[in-house]
């Protein structure tokens, strides 16, 4: 075991999200090992907004994972798919959405627990929360449960009872607008993260599920937005 | 759901195990899609024996992903540790070995679900068994049925229940002499297959743990073992 502080694992995407995830994790002690993937992915934009927050908010260490999510096509955040955009929330609250990628997290988390089992790490963080879990599978609370329970099994640590694994997903019961208004508090900012799934320039695009969220949550919290749009247009309708 | 036979997806490291594994696949009227991983492992050429044993046993398709377990280092078989060589029983069957790879069948199976989701398979097999998960913590049965619920909640399938995902482990309870009975029974030609974990000018060392533990495998089952080994004295040793 490591002396000093606990060590976590915490997955950043560079997205709002998983900005809050990681200060809820500093917040709470942990000596933080922030894990980013270059997945194929078209917004590369992300992860140098990975780099950035976790430069900000101050981790031991950053390290981006390069995997092939293209190998098994199937997603329109990995293929040639276009983006949906401008969809109401009734839109967005049915069914599976075209920008889901199969077994992300379950890939994603399965990088983390091999970094956590090196480090003597027994705890991982994962910013999924309450409004995706009505679209995506992996991000519902019972995936959460099952995960702990398969990263006890899964590794020497758990399995010799050096230690019990808790996978934190500290926003898992939060809206956009409760996160933001987390975040805020312990003082995250916002204009290093990026969530748009198609930037112009690398700027937000302002019409996609996840601008469209980001957006709104903004708003909700009573808090001005400081993302970027592409189209000044778009400021204009949500002040 | 796709017409024909039911689609797996077999994890197929070209060793003894996976290619019997395959073999079981098949015989139980599964349309095969092999999956292998380039990790940054010594022995590349196990994948060469992958590519031989999908050919000869006759997969819908084989693919190999890369990936690269090295960013976390951490084992024997992807950083430059020693292998081990000529341990006793009693050594081999004592804690988790030093070739043990953090997390790795969690990862290796994560992948395998995303495949499976995209091509409409809910069946995956591995080809773990009892002789390992004595040392390795991701071989043992409540680590299989753990994945296993994992796997339906992970999933778009799962969640819409259109479909029960099932881990296959057959050998999970054989012994390598069980498994060599079985596979030869089912006409699986072992040359093609690869075990050591530290070849000699792609030849088996003879010594390492898995060359051990195939060559008694061979010996218990009174069959000759068909492996060529770098050292001829120890084919006189067994012969």
């Amino acid at each position: 075991m490591p002396n000093g502080p606990p060590r976590a694992v915490v997955l950043l995407s560079g997205g709002l999200d998983s900005a809050t995830t990681l200060a809820i994790a500093l917040r709470d002690g942990f000596a933080c090992y922030a894990l980013s993937f270059a997945y194929g992915q078209r917004q590369r934009v992300e992860l140098a907004a990975a780099e950035r927050v976790a430069r900000a908010l101050g981790v031991i260490e950053h390290r981006t994972a390069v995997i092939d999510l293209r190998t098994f096509g199937g997603s329109a955040l990995t293929a040639d798919i276009a983006v949906p955009k401008d969809r109401s929330e009734s839109d967005m609250g049915h069914g599976i959405p075209i920008t889901y990628v199969p077994a992300r997290n379950t890939i994603f988390l399965s990088y983390a627990l091999a970094w956590a089992e090196v480090l003597g790490a027994y705890d991982l963080f994962i910013g999924v929360n309450a409004v995706d879990y009505s679209g995506y599978p992996d991000c519902r609370p019972e995936y959460i449960a099952a995960f702990e329970t398969l990263a006890g099994l899964a590794t020497a640590a758990g399995a010799e009872q050096r230690g019990r694994f808790r996978l934190h997903a500290p926003l898992l019961h939060l809206g956009k607008a409760d996160i933001i208004r987390e975040g805020v508090a312990l003082g995250v900012d916002y204009t290093l993260t990026h969530s748009c799934y198609d930037p112009v320039a690398e700027l937000a695009c302002g019409h996609c599920d996840a601008c469209l969220l980001r957006r709104r949550g903004f708003d909700t919290a009573r808090i001005p937005d400081p993302t970027h749009y592409a189209s000044s247009s778009h400021e204009g309708k949500h002040p």
